[in-house]
């Protein structure tokens, strides 16, 4: 078998995409402020608007509901942060979200009950990653100000019942975000009919570069926004400091591109996923992490019973392949995934799942090589492991 | 005249340096998440050290006391929200400043006098700018947690006693922060003999890309930092999210580059800011705005009265040249500069005050083409102006 560089880590991070890589080349020399009034300024003020125009044409939604940020936990922050600061004005302190949230939404909310007097409810998942809709029912109460549920899990691609949610969250006037960075780009998201009142999205999550982000906060309650950063009147005035503008750009740039390649290249996603998962599976003792089927095109998760996910990941490596045992956010920790935990299985499966996660440049050569360099070095692990299998 | 193109508003943000340039088209492929563990992650992790490292050597401090952030903003909010984070802890709740500092340190400390129940002092500055020490030994209270006063301003140029009152702040126990956006790139900053505890820096004002800023947190005082964006683990847990990879290996580029050539750059700026400063002194009924001497090298701010700013600017810009009426995180407002204001200028000279700051590009023939220019647009406007002058 010959090496191969094969990169399925797409939850993580993706490579830029090529028009995205030429339109940052392009804008290398536009460097003006857009909060100048002179003409490099304006020039500058013109490309935003037209990045924020093609986000809002990406989302289905208004230009001037699309605010800029950093990076998705950004976008995150700002929305917890935000309503945790309208405590004092409404009473409202209870926030209820899911055991199998980002980092950037569980350990910011548990900052909060620490720090802010919040409190938190966090809702259990099924086997396969679903949040069940009536527990959000019961959970919601007077003082509830927020309900937070991700659209796609990062490390199990199990697709979250958003838009019920979302409506069981409006019939009791408690608002809904959804951390929408694992979905982006991967299932259409279309905000004129999924009336969710904040998303967050991450530019690195869908061909752009690190570094920039979107809040989506709709016009009628976005007024609760408080800035996160505060300072000069940038992203009307929600969101201070001078824009990011290649960042910006070059984000706008892939949202216009994937609104038009989304559909196919999801089918195509598609289709390798199944014949990865097909692989893998047919390995003795392994099972599949996430929904068999509301799951986003790109993501399979599998444990293998016996050995220690992390070996596996580094002989992959090794051979080319680049996968994760979990969030790259949470990685260096030595605790099993919580996810995987919260899906119900015991530590030592936990430890032993790993990510596999496609993106756009993957092909069937790349499924083929994984295949059977997982299927090479889970035979390999399993011989020397203590643990003995059936 | 023949039309030139000439920039010379620098401190509202600067041109990619060459070197930053060739840095990110040559990094554009290297797509790693640094927190990922195969290769391709720790190859971005290696970049990302890397990039921490020239910026500790540029400010001669060390690389784990560098955070990086979003923008200088972001660095800013950051020191003064953690330190209101602190208020029920300690009990510490007054805060000292200038009356001249950027928005990002005025509006953020106004928004945390109505939302966080702090005081705050702001220090008169003389007729060039300058805060007096002594008014801040005044200032200090038992219950005083932060002084924070700028390196330089923005609008004017002048450099603040910064040593000198991070003294006075520490002899009564107090923290110092100084907002050193403006400051970075043109004047030595030497962190092992400036005893700063936190310090902020702007990519795009030192020739890297907007969107990536550093905070500087010394070991013995990092502790108090609250991140603004929590989430992962990322920049030693102070602050969440995927690193901005192109703008940090940018950054750090740009500040690897400018610690060789700011001597000499900043020598000759100073030469061509001197022949502009002349030139634009020998009109009638012009006045210097900042310290003769006591300034950044590029920057000159000029009042010409009896005309609007805003009506020299337009005209200079028809004929290439841009410049600034005061702060590009200001703009849109049509309130005279609280700054031009601050050193004792009634509204009318405020509304007539001229920034033009230069940069590593500019040459002679720029300076004597915007001396010639703007001698024409000031002579033309008066002609046409209502008030009459002697």
């Amino acid at each position: 078998m010959e090496k191969r560089t094969v990169y399925l880590d797409n939850n993580a991070t993706t490579p830029l995409h090529p028009a995205v890589k030429e339109k940052i080349k392009e804008y290398l020399d536009y460097f003006g402020n857009p909060s100048s009034v002179y003409t490099i300024g304006r020039e500058a003020n013109f490309l935003l608007n037209q990045a924020r125009q093609y986000a809002a044409d990406f989302l289905n939604a208004l230009p001037n509901e699309i605010i800029f940020t950093s990076c998705g936990s950004e976008s995150n922050n700002t929305v917890l942060k935000s309503c945790a600061r309208n405590v004092k004005k409404n009473g409202k302190k209870h926030f209820i979200t899911s055991k199998i949230e980002h980092p950037a939404i569980l350990h910011t909310l548990e900052l909060m009950k620490r720090d802010d007097d919040v409190d938190v409810t966090y809702l259990d998942v099924d086997s396969y990653g679903l949040v069940n809709p009536e527990d959000l029912e019961k959970a919601i109460r007077p003082e509830t100000v927020l309900v937070t549920v991700m659209f796609a899990n990062n490390e199990i691609g199990t697709i979250e019942p958003v838009e019920k949610l979302c409506e069981i969250a409006h019939k009791h006037g408690v608002l809904f975000h959804t951390d929408a960075v694992q979905a982006a780009g991967k299932v259409r998201i279309n905000l004129a009919e999924m009336p969710f009142d904040f998303l967050s999205i991450s530019g690195h999550k869908v061909y752009a570069p690190k570094g920039v982000g979107i809040l989506f906060a709709r016009n009628n309650v976005k007024d609760i926004i408080y800035p996160l950063i505060a300072g000069g009147h940038q992203e009307n005035a929600i969101r201070a400091g001078t824009e990011n503008m290649l960042g910006i750009i070059a984000l706008g740039e892939a949202l216009r591109v994937l609104k038009d390649e989304m559909p196919s290249e999801a089918a195509e996603t598609l289709r390798l996923r199944k014949r990865l998962e097909a692989g893998l599976l047919s390995i003795p003792h392994t099972k599949l992490n996430g929904h068999p089927e509301l799951r986003v095109p790109g993501c399979v998760n599998v444990s293998f019973d016996s050995i220690e996910g992390e070996s596996i990941l580094l002989r992959l490596d090794l051979m080319g392949i680049s996968v994760s045992t979990g969030s790259a956010c949470s990685s260096g920790s030595l605790d099993p995934s919580p996810v995987i935990m919260a899906i119900g299985n015991n530590p030592e499966r936990a430890h032993g799942s790993i990510r596999f996660s496609l993106g756009r440049e993957n092909t069937e050569a790349d499924i083929d090589y994984t295949i059977a360099a997982v299927k090479d070095v889970v035979e390999t692990l399993r011989k020397i492991s203590p643990i003995k299998l059936d």
